[in-house]
């Protein structure tokens, strides 16, 4: 992961953020001190893309997704998602994380199709590098991490959603999610693939991905894809009150056995990252991937106006 | 694969194939002709025991098995299965495949236990290989394959199902399908184990292989064995409307996506492919098991009879 | 598995049972011959803490846990398990084992804790070495198993359930069951962990495992913890049932059949077994865990009175 942490560290740098991982992380420190030495139970900490809140006197912390018009993911947003994930998972005040978004009728659309169109090789690679950091940080997490969809989350988002501990979805019949690469003339990668058997089993992420499936609420909730469906009023109590149910836990022994579910899926991309960086670079480089994810994208604008 | 290849070529040679592999393939050049060159829309073919309906419009053949009494998977059946697969496989006006009966109340009833019963070593191993290229073919096709189970299919039928995308059974309360070697006395191999866990997961797998459980069609449901249940008189329109369905997605994508999701279990059946037969051919082999085979034909006659 | 034969055999002489492995088995020789000469249909084998009946008109064994308070996993226990499941394992006239408690209200309450608390890291490897064997025996066993479950199950009593071919819980409000190692801030070793998820596939095992849940009885049928569900005063005769039904298969096929199920999980944990009893030593020698530990066992004293 050297050449990953490098490739972040020069985005933190290039994205002017305030603490680069080899000064002292202020914020991180301040967390040390003993609580009564805290003026406010809450941290507030945002960049451009991502709000991140944190409530000291439970541990937890909300991480809101404000980046219109989709909260696509694009190297900016998944460089401040992988800055904010270190951060909080290395400030010992933090132990739980809520994911939600700001953005209305939408949690993440998913991958920035502008960072895969048209751009050069090295790019393709660096935005590569940052989706499995994204990956590899919030499925290996040891916060406790629940996903509060309140708008639709196909594709990356989607993947975001299956890397947390649990899912809860408001119930509207506009919202969709599921991994729909199919759909795009693209393939999941084989981690998003991994990630998602062990949500659903083999049988339903077959079909759910040859077909690049986007299923409605119900359908998500049937086949496992989300754990539990609520009113959209209703989200922000019940995702508090589910990590504070995963929180009672003793966090070694949650860990532990946490690391102990997901580490095969986990080590078995790390096994295979560069050649997946390559396999993503080759793939999208290719002529008839860039004329489809053109024309993808012109039907888009055509859509908005 | 040479020797697979070697095998089904002289069986193609030995049963009067037109279409040998390394002559012009007349049937599978017609299709590379314009449309508009083309007479009708409807091409058939059609060998002793499965008949071949290509309707180029669609993209899609149907393969009805025709071999009395049972669609019992022969040596003979076999090869024109496989034959028959290559040949769609090649031909790229042809995209989707609908399996299905024209024998009343029968999918298939499974390996033909007269090509296990008396037979020298070198036959029961041509015989497993052809069993095995079936497999190999059928589960890693990259056609859309629908199987449109109409009647009952045990043992190899059920395998023949499982290795589609998509199972669609009529709902009628004489049919039944699973894997029940084991109440043959003879254990399903361990590829057919992972092509039904794929389906169902392993606990389900686990009590019906050690049971040899023949389900019945609401329970096949239930258990995930099928996906789809119909009355009679709409299986055939279904199965069009599922393979129109999965033939809506980009081939390339959904390609590559099926590869993914199936990889390993071909990987892992091809990297033992000759011991499997070895394995086969000694059990087979045994007295105790001839002898358990000769009473199941004794059986099957009297009952006939 | 030399090393656990010897452990084995020197517990065998210390607890006085009457049959060591190297000296002729009394009980096992009088299965062996023919129908006739038996004086009755039944025998019966105490020790002090399960009580094993061998039914030899039908084949099938019961064993019943009568070790008060709470029939948890002492060395004693696990010892007098694993000798009682080898001398059936050996005797051809036994092809079946049910399993249940004679405790009221709890089929098993798993490790004994006084066993990994203050005693020294030898004892630590010996118990943990008899766990391993008790799950390798009967997770591995050729014998038709059914757990008969009279009462809460967890931890370890949960772990004899899910090695079982099959489940049947009586219906009871109080009852629980699942492995809730988490709860005590220990972790449910790698193998627990892939016996539950062949259970009830990776979903379910992450969030239960993560959160040490006890499910209710409804609960743990509707999530395939257990198979079935019926009063108390049904369970014996469903599970003679029950083993009667896997019994009709023929023996030699179900054996080969359940091997294969359950081969991968049992070799990995062969493959991995003396660095597993290493881990257990190191991470239950640890101050914090020994100190938590007496914590939970001064508050079961405190319940008590």
């Amino acid at each position: 992961m050297a050449a990953a942490t490098v490739t972040l560290a020069r985005r933190i740098a290039r994205s002017g953020v305030l603490f680069p991982r080899s000064s002292p992380q202020v914020w991180g420190q301040a967390s040390r001190q003993p609580p009564g030495l805290l003026s406010t139970q809450h941290r507030a900490f945002s960049n451009k893309k991502i709000l991140v809140e944190l409530d000291t006197s439970s541990g937890v912390a909300t991480m809101k997704f404000k980046s219109p018009p989709v909260n696509s993911l694009s190297l900016d947003f998944l460089t401040e998602f992988c800055i904010s994930l270190e951060k909080l998972e290395n400030d010992r005040a933090c132990r739980g994380l809520i994911i939600t978004s700001t953005i209305p009728r939408v949690f993440s659309s998913g991958l920035d199709i502008m960072e895969m169109c048209g751009k050069s090789t090295e790019h393709y690679a660096e935005f590569w590098r940052a989706v499995q950091e994204m990956w590899l940080r919030l499925y290996g997490s040891n916060m406790v991490t629940v996903a509060a969809i309140n708008g639709s989350s196909p594709a990356g988002g989607c993947l975001i959603a299956l890397s947390c501990d649990y899912r809860i979805m408001v119930e509207n019949p506009k919202y969709v999610i599921g991994l729909n690469e199919a759909q795009l003339g693209i393939v999941a990668p084989f981690w998003f693939k991994d990630t998602f058997v062990n949500a659903v089993g083999h049988r339903v992420a077959e079909r759910s991905l040859q077909l690049g499936l986007l299923h409605s609420v119900p359908e998500a909730h049937q086949i496992g894809l989300v754990d539990e469906v609520v009113p959209e009023e209703k989200l922000q109590d019940k995702a508090v009150a589910v990590v504070a149910q995963w929180l009672a836990l003793p966090d070694h022994a949650r860990q532990l056995t946490k690391s102990m579910m997901r580490k095969a899926v986990l080590d078995h991309m790390l096994a295979h990252r560069e050649e997946d960086i390559q396999n993503f670079v080759n793939f999208i480089s290719k002529d008839s991937i860039q004329k489809s994810l053109s024309m993808y994208m012109e039907m888009l604008k055509k859509k908005k106006s």
